[in-house]
């Protein structure tokens, strides 16, 4: 019997057993020798030691400074974070032939399916319906149903067309929404093969009733719904904020919806927590969650099957099929920021 | 060109412009001879002048007693209320060929949105998570998902395979869920038919982490869900009470809630409003909904369309399509509690 | 425990073991007493002796003449031969409140999927470039394609849309097809409501590639496709027919394929055999197959097993679900040719 | 305005008006300024001197040596012929961060149509039936459905689960298929993640009715279905060989349809055209097509999209979205042979 691959686990911030089901984890060291495996950061003197021997370090968050030069049997890279590492050096790692893949796509079922949730909750009033059950306040029947819609047959609107996007498009796919898509790292053909309708962002804003937030943070990005874009959105319309705060601004958002001018449902906020006496706190048109879209224990868990699968075809020399790598051209953009 | 057919229209309780869109009201003017056509309930000597004439009746409960043997044109009685009238002579109907039509499958789409949006709510904690935020208790990310649970591939029971249920599935069908059905009025291979599992009350509730009770109210059904059977669901999982509070026991239910047994969803109320100081109202584990889930607007404009494609039908001497039919067995449940 | 309800079950011109499965055959004996239960035709005298006792009888075509005021207790007549019986009095049936239900349907899936393969053996040549291997005349690659289509995105056209259209829909559903549908016995409304397209008949055969013949015979629709509307179908479009010949101007069609005009699938014929020397059956633009898309065996018990999924339901004084009942309405119109 | 990136298109042995619909090529030239763009192969010295100042290279085999080492602006290479070049120097192309593209998928869906296609004229007996018809030997009805069998619900292997069989599978979806997966350079996680059932290929032999064989070939499956493996395959199953012979024993599959072991659809052989007196030719139970799955002209115009719209994203400086990109360690596998 061959002896086993050599695969560094250093999970921290996250820990084994948030990430990895028990039979995921039994399946992992069957199919590699697991270095470290704890929840706890490895010393950086532990991890140079095991570098040289690794064909993959799984980790949330590259903390190990310029030392790829000692990796040289290293094939993948693994992010367990949800986002590729900022501080690691690309150009050596093509050069290396290093993949580096996240977990991301791991995410995007749970977030897909509190993005379906929260537009359910915001469109129906789940949330602001049940509020006003406990106070007593409630309408009744029709009464409780004068600024509700359905969403069977909406024009919904996705902003960003990545993982989390795809994801949610089949969750909507039984309500017969016509979806249409900004995004600028997409082409129109791509798009329409995926039977989305590609749009500018001023179309999608003005004509859609459901909008979903779903790029990921780039520098091209932040901020990109501005006060005047927010102020297209159609009056009763649902914005689900739900990838990252960063692309709103935030400040105009809150104005907006104090002052009642459509409805949004909001899971990402510029600061985490969430300042106590943030006047958004008391917008009663918006659904508000503390960022528990992508944490919810079953997602974690989809990723832990992920990293485990791409493990087991690296192990093999066959190549990784279910993580996402780094694209340089993605990359260089979000670096050249 | 020939005469139109006529059609007594009398919504009351309900009113014209909520059942018919703009455009259905028109269709229906087009197609046949709208008498009444008022919100307000029509007076007795009206509608008996014109009963003679009519093929079809449109109302919400059959408000006209024992007069049928004056209507000698008459194909069918449409319902608007949801639900086939108790004060009608069924025998007289089948005995003159004269067709029972609800309209109830027209509110089936609304209610299966809400329940998937209740369930998601319930299972995800979005509705408490919202009153979290606004008191500033809220936990964040995993802190925040101690409780919650993701709806993929999950054991879901049906009590009832109605109309309800039959547009709740394809809801579900993205998230991979096996779903287990108790409906004793349904032969187990019709079920399989449907791509559903036929089992028995005891082990639905035992084996499902969501249990949605779909069934329409009878003799048979009332309390159906005793305390001991309450007593079964498993610790976290979700009721969602979504068609009519008559098939639990509604005071066990909130006694269980109330002790934290597991969560729930609940649309419908023992009595209607709901006591003030309904201890339920204070159940952090539950989604509470004023009886809100039929009567989304569209929901109410998906029935004028049943009732003027099938009024369409019937005026040329074909039979309907889209309302659901009395069929004598089931009716003879109803009436003989 | 209770008597178990009566049956008289004769399948003539059907066998037994050719509608039920070893499995449906259990279950039939296991919910009812079976009476007779032979492939041999039943004595019309045992017939009549069995009739009183009987809550349903099933049989292929009614033989029994004039007997239904001894049927007391009967509830339904089942056909297994695939159309509603011509000879039965439908006036008693209504008034005596007995069901006539046929097992039509269980034809469906099976006729469904032969209409999709000789559609794409059709349009892609499979059965004539079969033959042309044989020959040794193939043509290679591109040169065996310069007269076939994909099915992908086309334009289809349904003439009528019973339960052999709905069980063709789902399967070119995967094709992005866009399906238009001529049928004179259904609404607009309905039509849409099932995501099709109502159109005129002239408007499906000018804009098709592909036209499913799906149509029952009726006295309305005997040769409908007359030659001036066969002459409008697309140069290389296709016909497939499937329901019945009695629909087309069969003798149009054939000097129209012998003509080139466009491509064909026919699976039924207006003699059957058909003569050994009628000249479509050297048309090389057509696919001919000898009435063979509802015979396969699996299709025979698909409808054996409604039929014992409805004796359970029936037996149980429950309102049958999956095989189709006779509706006033169309048998006026079938038997007032 | 800024210049267009400059496209060196040589498609040669293909056309240009078989690859790019007239929209697509209108689309390609607002794209990107193309040099060349003829259907007769480009002289060597031309392209050399192209070459430097092209962004990407469109041709159907590599046919122009070692020459990268002047390609300073290349980032793709895009094959049209439908499988990576064998002639190409892959080092060099990671080394300078060239992408290594090929169109292969845009061939998919009409092959995954045909493989339907043949399997449901090989189940059904359509070809077959069609012979008989024109011969006059035609058994009607039952009579012509002794050997026949429906797709529905059965038991369905894929060899291989490349695009071809992510194209194939949403087509068997309505039909309620179990579908088994033999492939060895994919992980179990990944299959079970896509909703088939990895196997061994004995197993996927012993117990489907169909197998589709749907592998490229490599060096290590030349007649990888070898006579013993063959000898599995049950009485009256279906196998399709869609892919390459070269994945088979073609004498032994001869010897075994001849024999009448199983049934077969065959669209590759091992020498093509294929010899006209080959004895397969007149294997009754065999549908038999000259390699026409890929060649249909609309799969030909989803290969020309596909390439125009990543030829869309890498002008713009993004990654390719829709053509498949060389795999070091899949490609190390072909060329290791």
């Amino acid at each position: 019997m061959t002896q086993k691959s050599i695969v560094v686990v250093d999970p921290h911030f996250r820990r084994m057993e948030e990430i990895f089901s028990p039979g995921d984890l039994a399946r992992l060291h069957d199919t590699v020798q697991v270095v470290w495996g704890k929840d706890v950061a490895m010393p950086l003197e532990e991890f140079s030691a095991a570098l040289p021997e690794a064909i993959a370090v799984v980790t949330a968050g590259w903390r190990y400074g310029d030392i790829l030069h000692h990796a040289s049997k290293l094939r993948a890279i693994i992010d367990l974070a949800g986002a590729f590492p900022r501080t690691l050096n690309y150009q050596q790692c093509y050069d290396r032939r290093i993949r580096v893949l996240t977990a991301a796509p791991g995410f995007a079922r749970g977030v897909a399916e509190m993005a379906l949730g929260l537009a359910l909750s915001a469109g129906r009033e789940i949330a602001a319906g049940d509020r006003a059950m406990r106070e007593g306040t409630e309408g009744w029947e029709h009464a409780g149903n004068i600024e509700t819609f359905s969403l069977y047959g909406k024009r919904v609107g996705f902003i960003g067309y990545g993982s989390l996007a795809r994801c949610l498009r089949p969750l909507l796919a039984p309500f017969g929404c016509h979806i249409s898509v900004y995004d600028p790292w997409l082409g129109a053909g791509y798009l329409r093969s995926q039977a989305v309708q590609p749009v500018d962002l001023e179309s999608l804003l003005d004509h859609s009733r459901v909008i979903f937030v779903l790029a990921s943070p780039t520098a091209e990005n932040a901020a990109l719904l501005s006060r005047p874009l927010l102020e297209r959105i159609q009056p009763g319309a649902v914005l689900v904020l739900i990838s990252r705060a960063h692309v709103v601004d935030f400040e105009a958002l809150t104005e907006l919806l104090l002052a009642g001018r459509f409805k949004a449902a909001i899971d990402v906020f510029p600061q985490e927590p969430l300042e106590i006496d943030h006047p958004i706190r008391q917008a009663s048109n918006a659904v508000l969650s503390a960022h528990r879209a992508g944490s919810v224990r079953e997602a974690l868990w989809d990723l832990g099957e992920m990293v485990v699968d791409d493990l087991e075809a690296i192990a093999r020399g066959l190549p990784p099929q279910r993580l996402q790598a780094a694209q340089p051209e993605i990359i260089a953009r979000y670096t050249s920021r």
